[in-house]
């Protein structure tokens, strides 16, 4: 089957997974309209810092398309466009490269740059997919089952995804036998989303609550572990989703390989180590509801941060486009 | 305030708080039928292995006061008490204490000495409770926050509760601070019940997701875990909830110091160490749902243990009834 995409450019529309009705729903929305853009990245409908930077640069060539030339009225859509999340570095980045791009172009010529500028972003985004997914099978054993955290797929990027990527190129090469998913709470990502896209992809996957991932371990059943980041530092400390530590010092215990799957801007020099991320705390009602539904006392006080930090020498090994990075880690 | 019980006997009826309506409803049942018992029993209504035995009594008791000295009919209600959760050793060791009890024994001396064995079983499994708090105690450093898991208070004994019973002591001694508390998913006990009776007897408590604990531990938060335990083998190897292990192995590489409570009646002897200790596998549909909100696809497949086994040398201490247990471990 065709691999699923969260987002596919058909040269007049962006069309993109609904992903707040996942998993009940798979509904494709195609639009022309930036302003529809903004909205689903401010409704998480389009999410993952590559998904979101990849669906600005189309929503600035949709607004060119409408200003009909002018080009004040453009830049300040621009502004709107970026701050639809206004922390995620990767839609900033996509806009200021469409607005420096278009400064001392003929508007003539300004849809066609444009229209390269973002098709480029996107088609570059979905080679490192693969070339990380390529590096990745290296470390997949035949007949191997792997352990997985949170959602990694290609809903977060334009192309197959990166952690999940490798999972599912090693499950066309014959090699992946099944993928466990952690569920992920609070939010869910590994029940709501991984678990569908594996289903999506005919890949035997399992869900497991995340406090039964040791037991998954003692029982033997994960030979590797493989999983996103959100931020490298140089030393190879990496913030991902919380849980991710828990599952580093587990996997450590038993000696099962760790890796972590990221393309080479998640890597960030300028981070010395793990002590220089600020972990974002985030709100009490998370935790206290699951996908709505209560699940405590309304007036619980709720610890919630959004990552944790895995040091670096938990980690087997680094899987970026570039390749494999092995310890001793040393990013710059 | 007073503390609160899930169960209490007033002479005449049994007293149970309806565990499924919490944490949304405290509603508690009066009863002086036996069926009501071994209903809410099935239901969970009553659950925790502690509290299940004593309930068996008083229903033994009870259906005696129905029969109008019919002893062929009374063992008969019997048999049934005692299937109410087949598995449940407390349930099937109270019944037939009930039971023999009676051998030999006149119909007119039997109310009087069925009271006084159901009562007697729950005053001792009260004062273990309020023993093994006198014991933990000692563990419990000034100003110090604990982390749990699951529920382990008054709604599963007869008293104040085993791991959550030593907290609410030393809450009470001024010495506890504040007690952090797993999800527990998929079926919650720690933010339906324990957050619940947290709050309920004033204590601060804190609700987190299982795969929080681990950066719960790295920001430094976490003075001792305390929890309780299903089945402890000779070599104090425990099984418990599922979680408690990847608990157990965070706190030793953080050298958080890690204690069980239990009475002695779940230190089993004849389990020579955790590999003789078979783990339940329960149903996906817990998993799959929350609180009975679907969470994933209908037919994702499911890893759900209920249980884990955490090795004895991860376990800085045990507290019985007896005193606090420290290793080498050697049960019997």
């Amino acid at each position: 089957m065709a691999d699923l995409r969260g987002l596919r450019w058909d040269g007049t529309a962006l069309h993109f997974i609904e992903q707040t009705l996942l998993p009940e729903k798979l509904e494709t929305v195609q639009t022309q309209d930036w302003r529809v853009l903004v909205d689903a990245i401010k409704r998480l409908a389009i999410r993952g810092a590559p998904a979101i930077g990849v669906a600005g640069a189309f929503a600035s060539l949709l607004a060119w398309r409408e200003v009909e030339r002018d080009r004040a009225k453009w830049l300040e859509i621009l502004d709107v466009i970026e701050e639809a999340r206004p922390t995620a570095v990767n839609l900033s980045y996509a806009v200021r490269m469409m607005r420096d791009a278009a400064d001392g172009i003929s508007d003539d010529s300004l849809d066609a740059l444009l229209a390269s500028k973002a098709k480029a972003l996107a088609k570059r985004d979905e080679e490192m997919c693969e070339e990380m997914a390529a590096h990745g099978l290296d470390l997949i054993p035949e007949g191997s089952t792997a352990l997985t955290h949170c959602n990694t797929g290609a809903l977060v990027t334009y192309g197959i995804g990166t952690a999940l990527g490798v999972l599912r190129r090693g499950h066309d090469a014959g090699r992946l036998k099944r993928v466990y998913a952690c569920e992920a709470r609070p939010l869910g990502q590994g029940s709501r989303l991984t678990i569908w896209e594996l289903d999506q992809a005919g890949i035997p996957g399992t869900l497991l609550s995340d406090s039964a991932a040791g037991r998954l371990m003692q029982e033997g059943l994960v030979d590797f572990v493989i999983l996103g980041a959100d931020r490298i530092a140089a030393n190879g400390d990496t913030a991902n989703k919380v849980g991710t530590f828990n599952l580093a010092v587990l996997a450590n215990r038993f000696g099962i390989p760790f890796y972590v799957a990221a393309p080479s801007t998640t890597f960030d020099p300028e981070t010395a180590s793990g002590d220089d991320i600020v972990v974002e705390m985030r709100a009490a009602e998370e935790v206290r509801r699951c996908r709505d539904r209560l699940v405590t006392i309304p007036h619980a006080e709720v610890y919630n941060p959004a990552f944790d930090i895995t040091p670096g020498e938990l980690v087997t090994a680094f899987v970026s486009e570039a390749g494999v990075h092995r310890p001793p880690y040393s990013f710059a």
